[in-house]
């Protein structure tokens, strides 16, 4: 078997979030599509999902390159992401902008290279 | 700020998966839906796409406990997973039966603690 192709899944724990941030469902989707935009991937689809006044929202961005995705907790100041992209786009690019844009106090990133069938563990 | 929830996020690296199982968008996406119930998740929506005759398949499935996520290269014989559930759902029992349904030859499993602010890292 060939050596599959190598993706970067970037898990991103964002804390000390303005709530307001992570209830505006509108919003949320605009900074992904802009982070998937300057990453250098293209959107395929798009799911958003808000849980209503003062509470959370789910979404996920379907790239031709894998995904984006967001699930918030305002009540807690946190929103757990994960960008994965193939290729040649920049997962780690479009990481960046959203702990800019969603202005987090504190952000965890976890690196993993996938797709490898010996050390894939970059993080 | 209080301690934010938690949630596992599972990270599947599928190989040697027969490639036809890797095209088939309507299969993958009940196996999907199947293990989404297993683990006790609702789903809220999905996308998938297929990117055509004898190519991989992408797709999402946006669950109220987060969500789980395919990304497939039939001419590797492989598959990325995501499983990311929150509260009671079992995120576990859920990448478990995508391995059991795709057939796997091998499959790396990486565990992730989410929204924990210290030591967060439990694969």
């Amino acid at each position: 078997m060939s050596v599959p192709p190598i993706g970067l899944h970037v898990l991103l724990d964002l804390y000390g979030v303005e709530p307001a941030r992570l209830e505006d469902c509108a919003r949320i989707e605009a900074v992904l599509s802009e982070a998937a935009r300057v990453a250098g991937a293209r959107v395929l689809g798009a799911r958003f999902h808000p849980f209503g006044p003062g509470q959370g929202v789910t979404g996920v961005l379907l790239l031709a390159e894998s995904h984006i995705s967001i699930h918030t907790w305002p009540e807690h100041g946190y929103a757990a992401v994960d960008v994965f992209m193939c290729g040649e786009a920049e997962a780690m690019t479009a990481a960046t902008l959203i702990g800019e844009r969603l202005r987090a106090g504190r952000i965890d990133v976890h690196e993993c290279a996938r797709g490898l069938s010996g050390e894939r563990h970059a993080g």
